[in-house]
């Protein structure tokens, strides 16, 4: 039996236990892992150790060695995320709806885990730990699949946290990562929908595409962010140059960061705004009229209008009317999270019913699309999609429903 | 370009001016379908004729041709169909959640159409306005996948709806149906992501599997239901039986039909459940206790444990302990709908914490997996799968969800 086979099953079994245990039970786990990462914390490092050095000879760059190490701090922030997924409500046996139907019969919708679940990510270690302590919480086993630069990381990890798992009320089976890192058994992985629940893939356009173009399995998409912040003909000076700023600048390698700003037009502060950008190291790409205008502004492409930068870009175009602004967002958007900045409150209706996105703001930056900054305390990540779950997704996203249904003997005519 | 991308732009187009309609433009719209419907019915008769015609020749089984035949009768039941689903309270607008944020940000949850959905389905024309009636009371603009042999009965029944939505304030555009009904179309069609936010396949098992394997869209999947009813020691005795009999007999084609009926061993109407189900004319297949027992009971094999009957077959099996019977459903079952018919609260209790299944029931049948049973007024389909929706859809399930979120000029640190 191959690898994937061997631990699909066992994570499948181990599910199963996991499925019906106790906050409490799974708390104390998750502090066991917690402690037991600090224990063993030298070794860690020395497994990474010997990723980096990989990654040097393999002549990978600096931002991917950056995303690859482990040092102290690093690790100290991935216990302190342990502690406080364990501070999160545990959302399974939630009653999420209850009703009685007229020939008396019960119904209860009820919160429970989803089962198995794969997680496909890239370079960065931290995310071994950060999914698989999430997945545990509601309670769901995981298949953990890493990159080839990550696996001794990944390996003393997994290791770690598993011999944590053993004298507590979890299997150590409920996390298995996949040493098998070859394309062709990501491939098998993908559609192995008789053990896996879901993919989530988490990383890089690249990788979630290969994840969506290739799963049967069902998918939680996250990723890809083109959002637009529109400062109407009304917005007001410094909120508008502020929240531009924010969203461009505040972290440029994110999803819900800024691309696009549009403009109106007649907006009194159009100089200020984009001198301001360009003062704090923006680069930016503007329309005709605007390139015309300001010396340090490029010609915008085509192209421009879709790209998500994740870098000090910015691509500036003015606009007429609020609903241009909407046609822009439509056509080259990506459904992710929109901002219009104005006082004028027809306006803001017109963009919250018009656009179609995950999250909508008005006289907000769109860095708040975030499992954090919208209360749920942790994140999986930002859907992309409008099956499940879309925007922020916290622990309920990683749940799924069951009917209980209780009756005196009913049955249907 | 081809028929589907051009049908698939204009649905696309259409959606979003259908998103934003009031309850009353969508329900005055519906009703204009289902007058129309009424006064074109001799020509729709006139068409569906030449599709039973055709099936004629080509051979098509008599039951198929059943499913494809419309009457005046069967006109009548699409009619008073699409005044039930005016009569359904509109998903769309509703604030699902609503919180602030310390810093002040005002998030809502609001519930939005899906936009494009692909029904893809089989030979049934009465599917055709069933899923388009659906779709349109949520908002969504559906494109329709008939099967070749309803061709003629779809095309004149998407004719019809298209010409009633003529002078309403829904785009006639929001029904397209996909005349190209060649495989290499529906696979290109299932991968669509561009311009489709989800498929429903409705149909049988090979229906389903094919879009599930060849889809990139997410799919709303439906289907298979391999159903057990278990009779615990402590069961009632007309209780059991007339549970068992309704599950497996009352509809034997439709997915929530019981198909195994566990009893434990220890029951004391053994004989009586049998011989009852015996003289109703199942055909009965038992474990090796059980045929050799009982003359009437034929030897089942590993198969039938695995089988979906979809007739008045049965399999039956003795079991020593409810975790007997939670194995076997676990083994063998489809997680859809399973039963318990005990007087034993905890055993009650272990059934439905251990069976991972949509719909779970304490003494009543399984065939009340169902929309209209769960009070949802209409169906889109019992959604066998984990994600999004589970278990019996109702409108809501082709919904998704948008958060506005309120600032006064927040930004990130």
């Amino acid at each position: 039996m191959s690898e994937l086979i061997e631990k699909a099953r066992k994570l499948q079994a181990a599910a199963k236990k996991l499925s019906i245990l106790s906050s409490e039970e799974k708390n104390a786990a998750l502090l066991k892992i917690a402690e037991q990462i600090a224990n063993e914390k030298d070794w860690i490092l020395h497994e990474n150790r010997k990723d980096i050095e990989a990654g040097k000879s393999n002549g990978l760059s600096e931002a991917l060695l950056d995303r690859l190490l482990l040092t102290e701090t690093r690790i100290e922030q991935i216990i302190d995320g342990i502690r406080q997924v364990v501070s999160l409500q545990d959302p399974i046996g939630e009653i999420m709806d209850e009703w009685e139907r007229p020939n008396g019969l019960h119904i209860q919708t009820i919160r429970v885990p989803l089962g198995v679940i794969g997680m496909v990510y890239e370079a960065r270690p931290n995310v071994t730990v950060d999914s698989a302590t999430l997945c545990l919480k509601a309670g769901n086993a995981v298949l953990l699949r890493g990159s080839t630069s990550a696996l001794h990381s990944n390996k003393a990890l997994v290791q770690v946290m598993q011999s944590a798992l053993e004298g507590t009320s979890i299997p150590a089976e409920v996390i298995q990562l996949l040493e098998d890192t070859s394309r062709e058994t990501a491939t098998q992985m993908f559609k192995l929908n008789q053990y896996l629940d879901v993919l989530i893939p988490r990383g890089g356009a690249g990788l979630i595409q290969s994840v969506v173009q290739n799963a049967t399995v069902p998918v939680l998409e996250t990723g890809v962010g083109n959002c637009h912040v529109f400062i109407d003909e009304t917005a007001e000076r410094d909120m508008a140059i502020n929240i531009a700023v924010n969203a461009k600048l505040q972290r440029p390698s994110v999803c819900n960061a800024a691309e696009t700003i549009l403009i109106h037009e007649k907006w009194p502060y159009i100089k200020e705004l984009l001198d301001t950008l360009h003062d704090k190291g923006v680069e930016l790409r503007g329309d005709d009229s605007l390139s015309a205008q300001f010396s340090y502004i490029k010609n915008a492409t085509e192209e421009d209008w879709y790209t998500e930068y994740l870098a000090p870009i910015a691509a500036v175009k003015l606009v007429k009317h609020v609903s241009d602004a909407i046609d822009h967002i439509d056509r080259y958007g990506t459904k992710h999270s929109e901002a219009i900045i104005s006082e004028n409150e027809q306006n803001v209706q017109l963009f919250f019913q018009a656009v179609d996105a995950a999250v909508l703001y008005h006289n907000a930056s769109t860095r708040f699309t975030d499992g954090e900054q919208f209360g749920y305390g942790a994140e999986i990540g930002i859907s992309t999609q409008k099956l499940h779950a879309r925007g922020p997704m916290g622990l309920k996203a990683i749940t799924t429903v069951k009917s209980i249904v209780r009756g005196t003997g009913q049955v249907r005519n």
